[in-house]
């Protein structure tokens, strides 16, 4: 993309009602636009690395085998009532009727939804295990919303719910899920740890929440510091083990951490005092396992082997894929800016042309933008006529991980410069160079390498 | 994908509700699952039409070098009273209030909030051509929903918006969305004709509707019989040139091509008798030009270059995206099932195995599998246990565009059977070179390719 002909508007103070890095920043790199309340359009910045944190979490669903659909943003209240939690939901629940006078409501979650379409097509306990998912817009009428994309109240999540005949199966699905948020979250950059957790209105037993730590996090969060040391890395693992993946789950769930509302003062102390770590943490996904919850009420039954109808297990699991974009600022930015991880940067390399204009300037800037183009990588070409100064602040607020910057002098002894936004370390080398630099650098992150 | 895994409720009866027939076509395939009236479940085999005919869109914007973006779904209602659409959209638009009595709505449409970001972060003509756009759901409250997604009240809808500092620039963004529809549209299969139209609630003085023939069409539409002849093809077109977007225009739109609101008799018996045809038509797309409307009352102006402020010349540009599923139903099917294009087909090839848990058919039908997927095409496995006239009617109705089926019979002599869904012929050959001829057919429809 060709700065010149995108929307990139970029502010240059800060806006006063961002109390957050995150917030701040996202306004300051022109990615949302406030709407109403709690209600963001997605400039397209934005919506770049929104639908990239998107991608990652289809890969990874369809990797851990579970099938992708989409439920609509506004349900009946009749599927609510026979859950019993229309009432229960309250004023977080936005509720209206249509032009017959039938009430409404706009999703805040999907348990009841997907059990009436379970129910209605599943009989067999042959049709079993299956894991349903969409990723769709939800509202919750929060009362204060504030920090941005953080505590929006229209927001897009991930949310899958597994079906088994039997508990164990339902918690291997549990598991599974548990395995496959970590590769999900490492792939975005992030160390998600899972702790032990509450369940809130969607009740049931086990459940676990995934916590990025950052100063900012609405929660307290309690927890042994070797947690920090584990990796999940590129480990291959068959998901379809109940003993790999229950293995996964011991690895990374026998170590204290909790967040403040199921802290343990007691567990906590037993751990070294040395290991002993309070922090604060972003949610960025729930996993639960609830068991006959809705499946009892709402008759989501298949015939056993032995031809008995039995309620099915099921759980549900939840990514908070718009928050997504707070939390990973919140966790990578320093005082310039975003810092991207290059799993869901929204250009894979800035071009910087310090003299725009110059013919020799011009051309560099062209065939770079041509060799990573011709790569499958998305180059950002700054080609306005601005002074130098002004592309590199641009550069630095939106974060790009790497940036060639091409001027007259360096193409003098055949070189440009490749920055690392992290680091901030250059290096000069022949342009040809830099683009297998980027390249390589990126056939490690990008899908199907 | 191995169908003992997936989610595919296909139904053997005609549901009574469906009266046309991509209606009974996406209820008995699986694709869908009503919510409640007009609204919609979205089940794995529809949630993957959708979303490819969503990618094309997505690549053809690009390729005409419009910029993706997105709105939220819910609106505040001060915007439309400040362009005086609220009172007068009515009972079709969805309204609601939030829980500090906030008047909300369910956008219908998107003109007033694109409006209100080019205003705040647009000043200057400098800026100028933009076109932005969005893929997002919509809702509008029709008092009988019907015919699926066809006519539903919550559907997926791209709007794309322009924004040119002269009314020639704007009427050239008009053309090229013409020229970029036309695109789109036959890469799903379709032929879209651009017709003559009237403005409704969007206003405006030029607007085509792109319409589909087929029998169950809403519209009644007038044509010149010479129409159905112009292919856009894969010619190579510079969207910046005006001249070459004029020239697609006219030749596109210079026949008799109308719908029955802008129908005009006399005109039409202009044509040669044995040209004249009448029809019906699905309406799959609208572009408008409606300059000042929105940008006057709302003050989104632009400094030019003497430095006067003027207000910007708009126009808005939409394509059905869930309804497109319906039309190209309608397009393509016969009395055994859905016929899908190749360019939006859910899986690339059905495979079929006549006896599963024969070794040699099994390892076979893997072979196959395996090599599909190596070439980055999806195949769908039938590998269920069940007798061959069932799978075959599956795939029949589901409608994948190339089946291969495997047996002992043809794998003594080295063979399995290619069939095409669309003309039922079938010719025996090795199955490296089934997987081949396959591989050659997506190579053209693919993008990148």
């Amino acid at each position: 993309m060709r700065l010149s002909r995108y929307f990139l508007p970029v502010l240059k103070e800060t806006p006063s009602e961002a109390q957050i890095v995150s917030h701040r920043y996202m306004l300051r790199a022109g990615m949302i636009k406030q709407a109403s309340a709690g209600i963001y359009s997605w400039l397209p910045l934005g919506f770049k690395v929104l639908r990239k944190i998107e991608d990652i979490v289809h890969q990874e669903q369809a990797r851990a085998g579970h099938i992708a659909m989409l439920m609509p943003t506004l349900q009946s209240a009749d599927l609510w009532r026979e859950s019993g939690r229309y009432d229960d939901y309250g004023a977080e629940m936005l509720r209206m009727s249509d032009r017959h006078g039938r009430d409404m409501l706009y999703g805040p979650t999907n348990e009841e939804l997907i059990t009436d379409i379970f129910r209605s097509h599943v009989g067999s306990y042959k049709d079993l295990p299956l894991t349903l998912y969409h990723v769709q817009w939800k509202f919750r009428d929060e009362i204060r919303p504030r920090f941005g994309v953080m505590r929006g109240r229209e927001f897009l999540m991930k949310d899958g719910y597994n079906f088994d005949l039997t508990k164990e199966d339902a918690l291997h699905a549990y598991n599974r899920h548990l395995v496959s948020y970590l590769r999900t979250y490492e792939r975005m950059g992030l160390q998600a740890i899972p702790m032990r957790a509450d369940s809130g209105p969607i009740g049931g037993d086990d459940t676990h929440e995934f916590l990025v730590l950052a100063e900012t996090g609405e929660s307290e969060v309690f927890y042994d510091s070797q947690i920090t040391d584990l990796k999940f890395g590129d480990r291959e693992i068959d998901f379809d083990s109940h003993e790999q993946c229950q293995a996964v789950l011991e690895e990374f769930t026998s170590r204290y951490a909790r967040t403040d509302e199921t802290h343990d003062e007691t567990l906590f102390n037993q751990i070294p005092e040395e290991r002993r770590r309070t922090a604060r943490g972003i949610e960025v996904g729930q996993i639960f396992y609830f068991g006959t919850k809705y499946s009892e009420p709402m008759g989501a039954t298949v015939q056993d082997s032995d031809g008995n109808k039995v309620p099915v297990h099921m759980g549900s699991h939840g990514i908070g894929v718009s928050r997504l974009l707070g939390a990973i600022i919140e966790a990578s930015h320093d005082d310039k800016g975003i810092i991207w991880p290059e799993g869901v940067t929204p250009f894979h390399a800035g071009i910087v042309n310090l003299k725009q204009g110059d013919a020799e300037a011009d051309a560099a800037c062209e065939a770079l933008y041509a060799s990573l183009t011709a790569l499958g990588l998305e180059p950002l070409y700054d080609d306005r006529n601005e002074r130098a100064g002004g592309k590199f602040a641009t550069m630095d607020l939106i974060g790009l991980p790497w940036r060639i910057t091409v001027g007259p002098r360096g193409l003098k002894n055949g070189v440009v410069e490749l920055t690392s936004r992290r680091t901030g370390e250059s290096e000069e080398l022949a342009p040809e160079q830099a683009v297998e630099r980027i390249a390589a650098i990126y056939k490690k992150v990008l899908p199907g390498s």
